[in-house]
């Protein structure tokens, strides 16, 4: 099962969406477990491709401690406190952090320098006993809820674990149209983090829902 | 003309080598005079693709007032002392800010943090009295110096001047296969700077001459 910590949100939905159309097991993961279960609810109301025994939701700790594979999708104002108490929870897993750290001021959006880097080395220092892979931070969740629509675009894929990085990698090709990539250690997410501020910026100008792609590969 | 301001290397012979082929006129510079000469000349006896009367060479300073448009393509650890030394050269003119500032370390290769945000606000704030364009860092070098080869990305332009980055944005589009996106203010071009140290990152996984494109515009 994919638990997602902090599920609630577009990415969190979007991607725990994508993921139960393509028959895998999901748990929306909530501060409060009434949120999640609403929002696993609301997944499962408005979305006939679903099978719906597949969508739960609940408190971000069982997503934790039930779950395979945990996504992390908080706020980045959330992201520490919310790991710091799911360390038991998660020790031993793969925990894939899809967060972003924007700050959204005077109309302009921008990356926040993280102390440890990003987002995602941050959570291998709150979690050492936990293999950390960064993913999927340049994804449209607006995309992602339309599910007639193919995703196209590259997910970057970083991790100082090999057979993880490897396992979200084939874990993101289940979303059609995405190809994986391996974006080399985790130190690389602090430019796949930021990026997701440039496409930001893109978007404004031109009323777009974009993402990236690599080309020359 | 186009003025390449410490054009000698390949991003600066690639850029001038397929602007020269699109019927611009263009002055490779250098800090010594032979050696801008020399670069020039090595351009012109290697592609037969050039009309040899579009392509000098010598100083950045003759580059630099000789020009319409200016293009940094120094390594960074000569950047702001070159820039410091153009100043009167370059008032009032469009500058055009190619370099990424990267570190390679111990087979590492990694973003370096400008003080400023980026080379390119950097440079603004050497030449007041210029409007410095953010652009093609991600271009590959070894694609650009295979004319034969179509260079199928996009140009992400950032400047606080929108003139002066509609002009660039039409200038990058002279290049065949290549798309320019308007990526906002120069505070942007921080993300498009540190995105080529993934893509160098990525192209040693792959093997490859990556580039990105924007997908969803």
């Amino acid at each position: 099962m994919l638990g997602f910590i902090g599920g609630t949100g577009p990415e969190g939905k979007g991607l725990a969406l994508r993921f139960a159309i393509s028959g895998m097991e999901v748990f929306i993961g909530s501060r409060e477990k009434q949120r999640g279960i609403e929002a696993a609810e609301n997944l499962v109301s408005k979305y006939s491709e679903i099978d719906s025994t597949l969508v739960k939701g609940g408190t971000n700790e069982k997503a934790a401690s039930d779950c395979e594979i945990a996504v992390i999708c908080t706020p980045y104002a959330g992201h520490k406190g919310t790991l710091e108490n799911l360390k038991q929870n998660l020790a031993g897993k793969i925990v894939v952090d899809v967060v972003a750290p924007l700050s959204f001021q005077k109309g302009s959006i921008s990356a926040i320098e993280v102390e440890d880097g990003s987002a995602a080395e941050e959570a291998q220092l709150l979690l050492p006993e936990s293999n950390i892979v960064g993913a999927f931070q340049n994804v449209s969740a607006e995309d992602l809820l339309i599910p007639s629509k193919q995703v196209t675009c590259d997910v970057i894929v970083c991790s100082n674990n090999q057979p993880a990085k490897e396992q979200v990698m084939l874990l993101g090709e289940r979303i059609p149209g995405i190809r994986s990539l391996d974006g080399g250690n985790l130190e690389n997410s602090k430019y796949v983090e930021q990026l997701t501020a440039l496409l930001i910026n893109i978007n404004k100008i031109y009323k777009s829902h974009s993402s990236i792609k690599i080309v020359g590969i």
